[in-house]
């Protein structure tokens, strides 16, 4: 084993972050993606995508808690739940623990994801054995085409917005959501940072805005992401995050998520609120 | 001009950040510290200590608003106001635009850095000309030895707790701002980050709160810092930053701060409050 070797990745062609690795675990091109799995000091095991860090151990739930837990607390009756993307079962497991979840769907492209995640990431995976669980391996823009008022709630857990995700950031994908929601549905996108992905954010918010009557973008800390500071937009047909009754949000046993900070994360700064006008 | 050239910092030993960067613009070596100031294609002018980035053009202000504004706001009339460190100027710059403030001290142990600031930062150091400010090039400890009774809000705006500035994170220092503080003043301090630095974090926060009857730790984001997420720490003798009247807030055009972020940085992810009991 070679001692001394540090993963880079090139966050944006100007600025990189080094992770000094205990160890490699596996690597493999899939029909997709390469797919990495390596053993840091700082996170722990790693998931990389096509050279990316998807997610880490030690920052996992951040991201996992913050795209699941605002959408299904801003509805009152989250029955039926899709991810799409999220091949690793974080987000997934986040959905099984809410009280009112019957089933969650998890829409994967790349079935190589979840094995690799369930071998080396059980903490994060394992909630994908659950009995609510159904694994659909296959293509979430054909999956959201194909479905019609059927989803109470939606994530998208997608990789970065090129090669195989490019589709998830468009316009059609997002009126094609609309249409797989019940009437009374929301859905949630990971959006990127607003210090460098400006651009993006701002399109992704007006498409969705576009087509969904209330459209809220919400904000939270990955530090093994681009600059720390990570966007979700919501589009939502008829309940308002920011009018839930904190009283009845589950508590999930969280460890970034809380009651307050389902409402706090919308609130934000000026910087940030100058992208949405 | 060489090209090509990256900046790198090691944010932890297992972790590195690094830069692309256009040019050096300074080198010294000072009586304290290396001085430099490079320019780079992310976040513009950087100014480095020891190698280590203390503030950038880009991001500068959610660090300067966040450790000056919480505080002067949460004291009803912060008259008379001291910065330890923060040569650069930009701390300053936030409390002279609040109305109530009459003067402001920066005590800087290194004058270095505050003519580096002036010539290379001007976005960030010119209140340093402001006619509020006094500027002392002097040892903040033996300041703060020297002083009593005399300030309403100290905020003390220090490099890392390695070299020069040990000191500024010891129990015996945050007894000399109580004890340099008005009967009603209060102070805050950097205190890291809390994935990286939770000893630090809960050492500072303990020693405070033996010493002062209101003590709360708030979070912000600083891209260009380890992890992303930053703490402040504050003491506070009979103000509780919870408790200000939401409306009392001045608009100083911020860009990060906002009166709703002012209470909503108090409110921690479960994994930061673990550290707090």
């Amino acid at each position: 084993m070679v001692k001394g070797l540090w993963f880079t990745e090139l966050q944006t062609k100007n600025m990189a972050l080094s992770l000094k690795t205990k160890q490699s675990l596996h690597h493999e091109s899939s029909e997709f993606q390469e797919i990495s799995m390596v053993d840091t000091y700082e996170f722990g095991r790693m998931l990389l995508l096509d050279g990316i860090i998807m997610t880490t151990i030690k920052d996992e739930f951040v991201y996992h808690e913050m795209i699941a837990l605002p959408a299904l607390n801003t509805h009152p009756n989250p029955k039926n739940v899709l991810v799409i993307g999220g091949g690793d079962g974080g987000a997934i497991r986040e959905i099984v623990k809410h009280p009112k979840v019957e089933k969650a769907t998890l829409c994967e492209i790349d079935g190589q994801v979840i094995e690799v995640s369930k071998k080396y990431l059980p903490e994060i995976s394992a909630a994908l054995d659950d009995p609510k669980v159904e694994i659909l391996v296959a293509d979430g823009i054909k999956h959201i085409r194909e479905s019609k008022n059927t989803y109470d709630v939606i994530c998208v857990d997608s990789t970065d917005p090129i090669g195989p995700a490019v589709g998830l950031f468009a316009k059609e994908f997002y009126q094609g959501i609309y249409d797989a929601l019940k009437e009374d549905g929301l859905f949630v996108a990971q959006t990127e940072s607003p210090w460098v992905n400006e651009e993006l954010i701002k399109r992704v918010y007006n498409d969705i805005k576009d087509i969904f009557p209330i459209t809220k973008l919400y904000l939270a800390n990955v530090p093994t992401y681009p600059t720390g500071l990570w966007s979700f937009t919501m589009g939502s047909k008829k309940y308002d995050p920011l009018k839930v009754d904190k009283n009845s949000i589950p508590d999930t046993n969280t460890k970034y998520y809380t009651s307050e900070i389902h409402f706090n994360a919308f609130q934000l700064p000026p910087f940030v609120q100058k992208l949405l006008k």
